[in-house]
């Protein structure tokens, strides 16, 4: 009865730094570049913030979170909880420990909090009085506008115009935490507008949605451009989750065997894990770190590493990474954090190094994972969240054939509460399994 | 910056008994009777479970938790955290502190679980193999599948046809946990047979919902009957929220002045406010204790303290308690949760001792409360939680007023993540104030 099976830290143990991994790579991370005849570079310099790009190629291992940011991530839930998932364990009759970090305890549900607080903090600090941004499922544009609402700064988010229509639920939640929310491709910028001229019924994308973001940022006085997963600078500030998994972790007297996240831009991979990165590399640690996708957009196990643009239309600088191609269009899956097309320079350099390794999983066999799990624990994943909870619970049954006692730490990136309509189509049999 | 605002306690701090105010009360509770030439108490005994009647009249002040639902509390996340609302406060500019008690954190996003863990419990001890039960917001209705998921028994849920059509996502939920839920009225019983043949495009009621339950439950072998609500085993079950509360006071060195719960059938407000009234009845204690309902529902502030059926068709047998007579109906307020004709029996005598205050909040105003609590603590509540919310921002205004450093709690009772459509009808302006 007593056996500690939900560690939960204090507002206090909210970790004082983020951890940058650039200090400890095993190699040095290939720099963003034009593409032929353009100046895309010193158009970033123009969209983000000063800090933001000053993050995305700092050296320091250790980079200190200012207070009033620390403070916020007190207030709205910080540190998660790590839950130990006695019951899913049962069912599955295994050896093995299984831990999940509850990242859908933030107020908007998922992680994507952790890096949308600090973002909107500098811009803040910089006079920025508008961020804009895109949006695809809606998880990032949602963390955004809280963030502004508790910062008072104003929020315009482009949200696929498909998803705008099919996820009114979405749009409204923005709404409430005064996000300004536009369907894309909308009349408010000029690509916008070209594109409503040409194609007046178009369904929108995420690069077109991006393209408008930035096109504002560029355009306008003190507006700047934000973004949710992908570039250094958001990985750095996700690594609230993975230090205080260390810390949890110490406190249970666990060491991971395995770490288990899913992987779309790869925000909530990055920052589950690369904490535990440096002694792997350092030979310290055998820990297997495991990178789920989607079978419908497997990026990381399919995909080539090389340069290509974070965006659809080239708008962005060319990145070195795992990509599709930056025209690949993902089968609509539920999981629309995990349909793109690219993936996080620094994830991609440590799955080319054979430091993380990739794995996919076919939606059904996702939601079917996520059932389980809502049976046995309680709580309902999000479509992204399941496909880790697919290969955590792959590696118990493994654990189970092999007699190993070993201790999985899976990252519950956030809840499905707003995602009901995916698991009815699972239930009544009318989802592709892709 | 070390300040505790929010305080979390272990697992092991799980109460282990149920509080009974029974034995407490200033006066003797009036017993359920049977309308004129009616066994309705009889009838009672078929479709109940043995333990929930028991439970019912018991005199004990404390019952003991079994381990097995114990150990299920802390598995789905119990104890709640107990969270100070610092930014509200400072947006208020208030000299008051406001706690409010997270019983959103449960994984169905509301304190029912706490009463649907013990009564599915008890129901497989007794070698029942089915619990019937009705919802009308659905709340109820995805706790006690989830508890059946849980522990395994078969769960059926008459939702009243109206939400059934109008909330897709709540059947989602409870179809997720695998509980059979009917658009009520149904064809699956005689009375809804009889309703339906007469007025096939019935668009049902809590009062019809109800019948058909209980009729399962008479007809049937190993069927019982559940009840969210309203019944004393039921306010008995959802004192684990005071307790915890009282146990976060004393951690926090914090005497409550004002205690707020929002009141529908008042299980909420019983299980947050009832291990704290003993020291009052004694004279050991002046916290004021608040319940508060919609104007469109105004049970406790405008109702009658007398007999009165607990459906609408005169099913159940007749408890003394607040009333708006059984055949009132309420305007479709998006609370509807609130929106009941009555009042749990044990409440009512305390309100009608003076010992709980009631209050009203117009439906507007509760959802700005709600808007405002959003955009400063992050995290969204339910529309019957708006209502709680409402009254402690009054409470803390009135303190301001006085310069009194009050110290407030409030039961935040659930989250909105299922609502938002209330809340996009209150920004888009066409909500009504009711």
């Amino acid at each position: 009865m007593t056996e500690n099976f939900r560690i939960n830290l204090t507002p206090d143990d909210v970790p004082k730094n983020w951890y940058n991994i650039l200090a400890d790579l095993p190699l040095e991370l290939p720099k963003p570049k034009n593409s032929e005849g353009k100046d895309q570079i010193s158009d970033l310099q123009k969209v983000f913030t000063k800090t933001a790009l000053e993050q995305e190629f700092a050296t320091e291992r250790n980079i200190k979170i200012p207070n009033e940011v620390r403070e916020l991530y007190m207030q709205m839930g910080r540190p998660s909880p790590l839950v130990r998932a006695r019951r899913l364990e049962e069912k599955l009759n295994t050896p093995a420990k299984i831990y999940f970090k509850r990242e859908d305890t933030s107020p908007t549900g998922s992680h994507k909090l952790n890096s949308a607080i600090p973002q909107v903090y500098f811009a803040k600090q910089e006079g920025v009085e508008n961020l804009t941004t895109e949006t695809g499922a809606g998880q990032w544009g949602t963390a955004l506008s809280l963030a502004g609402s508790l910062l008072d700064v104003d929020i315009t988010v482009y949200m696929v115009k498909v998803s705008f229509n099919q996820k009114p639920d979405r749009k409204n939640i923005m709404n409430i935490y005064d996000g300004n929310v536009f369907a894309s491709p909308s009349e408010n910028t000029k690509i916008g507008r070209e594109i409503l001229a040409k194609t007046p019924d178009h369904p929108g994308s995420l690069g077109v949605a991006i393209s408008e973001a930035m096109e504002e940022a560029l355009e306008k006085d003190n507006v700047k451009y934000s973004l949710g997963s992908v570039l250094n600078h958001v990985m750095l500030h996700q690594t609230v989750i993975g230090q205080e998994i260390k810390t949890q972790l110490e406190i249970a007297e666990e060491e991971p065997d395995v770490m288990v996240a899913c992987a779309g831009g790869g925000s909530n991979l990055a920052g589950s894990l690369f904490p535990f990165i440096k002694d792997k590399i350092d030979g310290n640690s055998d820990t297997e770190f495991i990178a789920v996708e989607p079978s419908a957009c497997p990026t990381l196990t399919e995909g080539n590493y090389e340069y290509d643009f974070g965006d659809t239309n080239g708008f962005t600088p060319m990145l070195k990474m795992f990509t599709l191609g930056h025209d690949f269009v993902a089968p609509s899956v539920h999981a629309g954090g995990l349909r793109y097309h690219g993936m996080s320079p620094i994830v991609s350099l440590l799955v080319k190094e054979n430091i993380i390794n990739p794995t996919t999983a076919q939606q059904r066999d996702a939601f079917n994972a996520g059932m389980t799990f809502a049976k046995c624990e309680g709580v309902l994943p999000a479509p992204e969240t399941t496909h880790a909870i697919k290969a955590g619970i792959d590696e118990a049954i493994k654990a189970k054939q092999t007699g190993e006692e070993k201790t999985i730490v899976v990252n519950f990136s956030g809840h499905g509460m707003l995602d009901l309509k995916g698991y009815a189509k699972f239930i009544d049999g009318s989802m592709k399994n892709c």
